[in-house]
């Protein structure tokens, strides 16, 4: 473990993810402050002992006295951050994130920060559809994946640092990612499913569905309830990586459609045994 | 309640389905039969009180004794038993059944029938992704959607007696919709889902996804674990609704594609504003 216990990390932008940080944090016994404008959410957070102190404004002390800093803000707004105050963090302090997409913002980072200041972005793969510190829970790491996206320019201590975190939340696996990988990955796994889930839910004008429905579809539309604000910026910032999955889905959709339509039982047979098969990689280890 | 609790129950096809109806109707004080070709099913079921009698053939006397016969089995195995075996029914009886489609059966099915037995059919929207009597679990039906089909030529006793069975199996919405709308709703609740699952599945041959998914590819795709005879045989039996669904949701998609593609945020806002409106509608109440 390269963190020492006596680490002080500050979390900036504390709704779900940032919240659920910064309890899997103190609960492994670090000293957390947190940092954001909604002060409702760091009253709740310090009335419910999830953070050891906090501002609902810009305080250079807390900033000061990090030596890790957590960014879970949206994309947009986390690259605003370091444009405007990013020349408060000290020397030597090693940032982070949560960031859903990568290429469009590490760069763009990297750019603005100071020398001394280093920034190594992850992605934790987990996540509720609900919102706010309130509903956050350290527990939605456990059994999840979390990506370490490292640049050429990062050094080892960064990337262990941000490995450690990933074990410190209980993450059951940690891998690495190059930035474009990542994209790529996310465009396929997460990125496209809610695009599927939002067509399912909105392509159908039927009423009383909910009557008629089994799990499946509540299982594909589970995402359908989602944060308009975040995603739409998530999916536009990586647009090209999105466009390219969400074709490379509907090229295997049409496949199975021209078996159905040509009665073609064999065609339709083996892509189900093949899904199956696949399937099975990702059965929890629970 | 219209069932009399002296009525006996035979089952025919005692896999997952037909087992989990045994064990729901046992526990609910009936008298359970049950005809397999599968002598381990038959065995397993008796010996684990899933059924109080158990043929692993055409068993005349289960079939005389029985008040209500519950199909159990694909489509095309169900229509050829009937063909077979339907004149062993005795004059009185109910029959029902569990088949995932409605159009390309009953008609089938009431045309082979004696006058004096009724066909009365069901859709139980339960169901998991594993087979066999021995996974059979009554509890599968708490919170599920169970759908009678009659057509005009059904009594309204017999479809107060498959309401019953319904409510003695604890599902806790049953609805009626006519063949037709039946299929159609199929098409895209059930149907349509798997089709998604399968090709999300199949499309991308990047390895290692596993390791860097978060819950939403798995929650759309636990269906791609699929028995892939079951499936393909109800896709094809229900071909026209099916590809009609298939298109529906396309549109839609490509509407999204096209969002994306020229950077319209508030398109793409507007579409998962009504995709979180309508998914409230399927939260399960519990």
């Amino acid at each position: 473990m390269t963190i020492k216990s006596n680490t002080k990390f500050l979390i900036i932008g504390l709704g779900l993810m940032g919240g659920s940080y910064a309890k899997g944090l103190k609960k492994a016994g670090y000293y957390v402050s947190a940092i954001s404008d909604n002060a409702d959410s760091i009253n709740y957070a310090l009335k419910n002992n999830v953070i050891d102190k906090g501002a609902d404004f810009v305080d250079e002390d807390l900033i000061k006295e990090a030596d890790i800093i957590i960014f879970a803000l949206y994309p947009q707004v986390f690259v605003n951050w370091i444009k405007n105050y990013g020349s408060l963090i000290k020397e030597g302090t090693i940032i982070t994130d949560v960031t859903g997409i990568k290429g469009a913002v590490i760069y763009k980072i990297n750019s603005m920060l100071k020398n001394n200041v280093e920034f190594i972005a992850a992605h934790p793969m987990a996540g509720r559809e609900v919102y706010g510190v309130e509903n956050s829970d350290e527990n939605i790491f456990i059994n999840a994946n979390y990506i370490v996206v490292p640049t050429a320019d990062n050094t080892q201590n960064a990337i262990n640092i941000c490995k450690d975190i990933g074990e410190i939340l209980n993450f059951s696996k940690i891998s690495e990612l190059t930035p474009e990988k990542h994209d790529q990955m996310i465009a396929f796994l997460s990125q496209l499913t809610h695009c599927i889930a939002i067509c399912l839910m909105t392509c159908n004008q039927a009423e009383n569905l909910e009557d008629y429905t089994g799990d499946s579809f509540r299982d594909l539309t589970r995402i359908a309830n989602i944060n308009e604000n975040m995603w739409s910026e998530l999916f536009l910032l990586n647009k090209e990586q999105l466009l390219s999955m969400m074709d490379l889905f509907i090229s295997d959709f049409d496949k199975l459609k021209n078996y159905i339509k040509t009665d073609n039982s064999n065609g339709i047979k083996d892509m189900m045994r093949l899904s199956t098969k696949r399937r099975k990689l990702f059965d929890k280890n629970i």
